[in-house]
């Protein structure tokens, strides 16, 4: 990836966030407390039980980071805390800072809210990121030691413990890709087969929070915790991906068609709950309090890609496009430095400062978000292509060169400001077949292979599949801008309608509008009209777009309910902003959705 | 109070509720925790902080109850009650069963959540109760051994402390009335004096939570916990009331006024978030997620009631009755058996058995909602009419009987069934006023006195004044079924309009509808046909309204989000139950807010 918003992103993490993140996995206590578990340093244990957890992710992205472009410090970094690790790590494999210094009594015994797999998941990962990085190989070591004791223990040993935080089956799946061994994957298949079956102790947060209530293969919707849910589908598919256990397939599929028709926001982001980070029932999707958790947004691009490995299916791919573009990159501040926890999508200027939402932050006490960003944008070049027998597929567009063992294409864009992608064939085979994913938004596609337009009949998978491309291939996606409207049983935003262009989102943010954002409302069917790429003061690069609208004014006082007299109401322009470049300006309000009214106002 | 729903209620709770209370008190370990402090019996301490606060407000309840319509157990438990609190209660008069069991060390050393003035609060308030019933002189006793040590403490001793959830500041404000203890008005005063400075410790949940956030004359909005903010605003106005402190009444008027314009639902109800238990920002009031904390209706009560003692201004007792009837009333099944924690305006087929929402429950971990309901129920006879000089001022109507010193009135009616209101005096003064509250719903009021219509022109604060009437009024309240709409603000319930009449809110649960409820859509403009009375099983006697729908059904698959084609419909009477009524049949879809489009449906 040279350029483009991935690439900018890629350039912001390491310029800006990971540098933050280095420090905080510092100050906020997770190296500290490995030190004293190695018995070096003075002190007590800091931070949450899961602690640990955020320097696995920060080591995880420093490798992934190191293998996209090496650095020393990176390699210094990757090391230094790989012999810590292996200095704090007991003789017997077993590691977690926060069970060996506050609860040696406890390891293992409380599994439901311990998180002790879940950090040795994230150590795992980062381990695989710095084997793949060729950094770091007492890290790997470190982690088979670890692996092997969770397999000790919960595979040989018998014990039918099961973290109450998912994380660890899909490392165990990747530590068994890297290192062959069975017993992993194993361990990773018994922990999702056993889940749903009550082995989780419940400390009154209900079995759905964990998903506990069901075995996997008979759960029908998505439940509890949202991350805990994606994390554990991105596991069950895995292990299906290892195991050609089709049922696994199945039941995750099943789950995944319930909740993208009625439990995903439009922007991919999932969790309606602040109570309990959870998903809602279905249609309940306020836009304002959206938990939509960054990590939920994360775990989501695991599942949906490891969904499109098993299935090829390009709606696995539309909705990763999705998400990444809006639930994932809105998380961080154009500069890097700042943060949401909570990605709502509307705001109201009155939000009062909750513990949650509100502005970015630069770090929080429980920090699981930010190092989960860093890891994911050092390794978005992972998921844009992929590869069978004889064809390269093409899943997400962005400027560099796409490399196959003897395939490689160099990719010119500025998406997604621009619908024109350019794909140069620098090396291929006499035969091949490239596969182009048009996304599902794109009305009216346009492709030139070697200069001749071609028929665009996307398969049943939705990638237009080309046979022999020998130099050139053109894609022209359309951008022309959408208003989107919600399905009617979708309460909170009915009568409402937002606007988006290619894979962006675009929300109404005050600072761009001439009215209250609150009570902005679209004049049905309004022309939307494209502004031209301009770089704006804290946004940075960006495309607007302009829509007619009014501005209601109506009196309020006294109970707000009963006949209202019609509004006054004033011609304004709309202007709304990519939804992921929100939140640069000031604290104003934002709205992904306006009211979008059926019949004149006056 | 001689029948009617409010009747019915009174009887239901003396026959029911109050029986399963002083079950609960018992089985909650509330007594027993008290035997122990008392150096009785055997175990450990049981339950929450505050366990103590549920038999205070159940002995509330049950003094009440006496005074109602005195019954010798009644008078045994609240004797034997106050035996047992004064062997428990320390020499110097502290008294708190969990602290001196539990943390004799932290007594009011953690009172951000110690709740020990709440649970004192709510002992002086059944102190009072028992007094006015003329039983448990004890109680009484007990009661002011702790208020002075309260004082001793916190005003005398200079301690600066402050309950982290008010109550007390009423409970003061009573025992001063009925004791004449200057020190009780006092510390009333200077705990709500010294709300807002930063005096309270935050636990995590931030200022806003327990309004320590501004000082009380300067918050301008209702924030954080519903319950805390509507206790304390009750306080506020009962020190205004005894020391006409006008800056108390006005910042208390200024939040209310904003309250009711943004934060209120169309059933009374309060809280729009389960995080925090919490109000939400302006005009955030989802129907699905609202909290409506019964507890909170009941803490609204007081405060209305107060401020229309306080100004006379009938909008006071408008929003009485309207959370009287509805977010209070459903609190309760018919049968006086199950009690909700949580009021929402919408429920959905699918929801899920979560900590509070679903159905009513028998009684809860956390029980505070039923004894307040119970003592509230047995205490409405209080909330029906004032008198000051010359004028009796009926606020609210109930067939029964008001008597006042030199005044006596029988009033017949089948209200809110029927807009029919009979006032026969009994007794009167030769000259003397009577003042009616006429609703503000009421679009065509007609008034007989002596059988002569009269017009009806209410005064600026919502009462019609009649001079002298001598022997019959008749008041005919305008009963016809209304379609009201939300103020365009309120997002969540958008594009929709729900159904009232008289002072009862209705909503659409799925047993009487032929169609999901889920996806019925008003006819807009709908005639609304009131069925006449009937018995409903599970239910009870209530009237029905039937209005002209379609039942849209728009299919969903993938995201729910684009052009979705016009949906096909089809003709449906959708029928309404009057809110308080719901959930007394099957667990099934209720929404009180249904779609009301502008535009035809197919």
């Amino acid at each position: 990836i040279t350029g483009g918003p991935l690439g900018r992103w890629q350039q912001t993490n390491r310029t800006a966030s990971i540098p933050l993140g280095l420090r905080q996995v510092e100050q906020g206590g997770s190296v500290p407390n490995l030190r004293l578990a190695a018995g070096e340093g003075k002190g007590g244990f800091r931070g949450y039980r899961f602690q640990d957890s955020d320097l696995y992710k920060q080591l995880e992205a420093v490798a992934w980071e190191h293998a996209r472009q090496p650095d020393p410090g990176y390699e210094a970094f990757l090391t230094a805390s790989a012999e810590l690790l292996a200095r704090a790590q007991r003789p017997d494999g077993y590691l977690n800072s926060h069970y060996q210094l506050v609860k040696p009594d406890l390891i293992y015994a409380e599994l439901e809210y311990s998180h002790e797999m879940y950090c040795a998941g994230h150590l795992l990962q980062a381990a695989v990121a710095a084997a793949r990085a060729g950094a770091a190989p007492l890290l790997p070591a470190v982690a088979r030691r670890l692996a092997d004791h969770l397999v000790a223990v919960f595979l040989d040993g018998g014990d039918d413990g099961l973290d109450g935080h998912p994380e660890v089956e899909t490392a165990l799946v990747e530590l068994y890709r890297l290192t062959g061994e069975g017993s992993y994957l194993a361990l990773a298949r018994k922990l999702i087969d056993n889940r749903g079956r009550g082995l989780i102790r419940d400390v009154g947060l209900g079995p759905l929070y964990a998903q506990d209530h069901l075995p996997v293969r008979e759960a029908d919707t998505a439940v509890g915790h949202a991350v805990r849910q994606l994390y554990l589908e991105a596991g069950i598919v895995d292990v299906y991906l290892e195991t050609g256990d089709r049922s696994l397939l199945d039941c995750s599929v099943r789950r995944w068609e319930d909740l993208v028709a009625t439990k995903t926001y439009l922007t991919g982001g999932h969790g309606s709950r602040h109570d309990g980070e959870a998903f809602g029932e279905r249609y309940e999707l306020p836009p304002d309090r959206a938990y939509n958790e960054s990590c939920a947004a994360i775990a989501s691009l695991h599942w949906n890609w490891r969904l499109l490995l098993a299935t090829g299916d390009g709606r696995y791919a539309d909705l990763f496009e999705r998400t990444l573009y809006n639930a994932f990159a809105a998380a961080t501040s154009t500069d890097g430095l700042r943060f949401f926890y909570v990605n709502p999508l509307q705001r109201r200027a009155d939000y009062s400062a909750d513990r949650y939402d509100g502005r970015r932050r630069e770090w929080f006490d429980c920090a699981c978000c930010p190092p989960n960003i860093m890891r994911t944008v050092a390794s978005l070049g992972h998921y844009l292509a992929t590869r069978d027998e004889d064809c390269l597929y093409l899943h997400q567009y962005a400027p560099g060169t796409i490399r196959s063992s003897d395939v490689e294409l160099a990719v010119a864009t500025d998406y997604p400001w621009d619908g024109r992608v350019g794909i140069s064939v620098a090396r291929a085979p006499a035969t091949w077949r490239l596969a182009l994913r048009i996304p599902a938004w794109s009305r009216t596609t346009t492709v030139l292979v070697d200069g001749t337009p071609v028929p665009v009949t996307p398969d049943e998978r939705g990638y237009l599949v080309l046979s022999n491309p020998r130099e050139h291939v053109e894609l022209r996606l359309d951008l022309a801008p959408r208003l989107v409207f919600p399905h009617p049983r979708i309460d909170a935003v009915r009568g409402c309608a937002a606007v988006e262009r290619g894979p962006l989102v675009y929300c109404f943010e005050q600072a761009d509008q001439s009215a209250d954002v609150d009570e902005l409302a679209l004049i049905p069917g309004t022309e939307l009209r494209v502004v031209g790429m301009q770089d704006l003061p804290g946004v940075g690069r960006t495309v607007l777009i302009e829509a007619d609208a009014r501005a209601i004014h109506q009196p309020s006082g006294g109970l707000p309910y009963g006949d209202h007299p019609p509004p006054a109401s004033t011609a304004v322009t709309a202007t709304a902003v990519p939804y992921f470049q929100w939140d640069n300006r000031d604290g104003g309000a934002m709205r992904v959705w306006l009211p979008h009214p059926f019949e004149g106002i006056r």
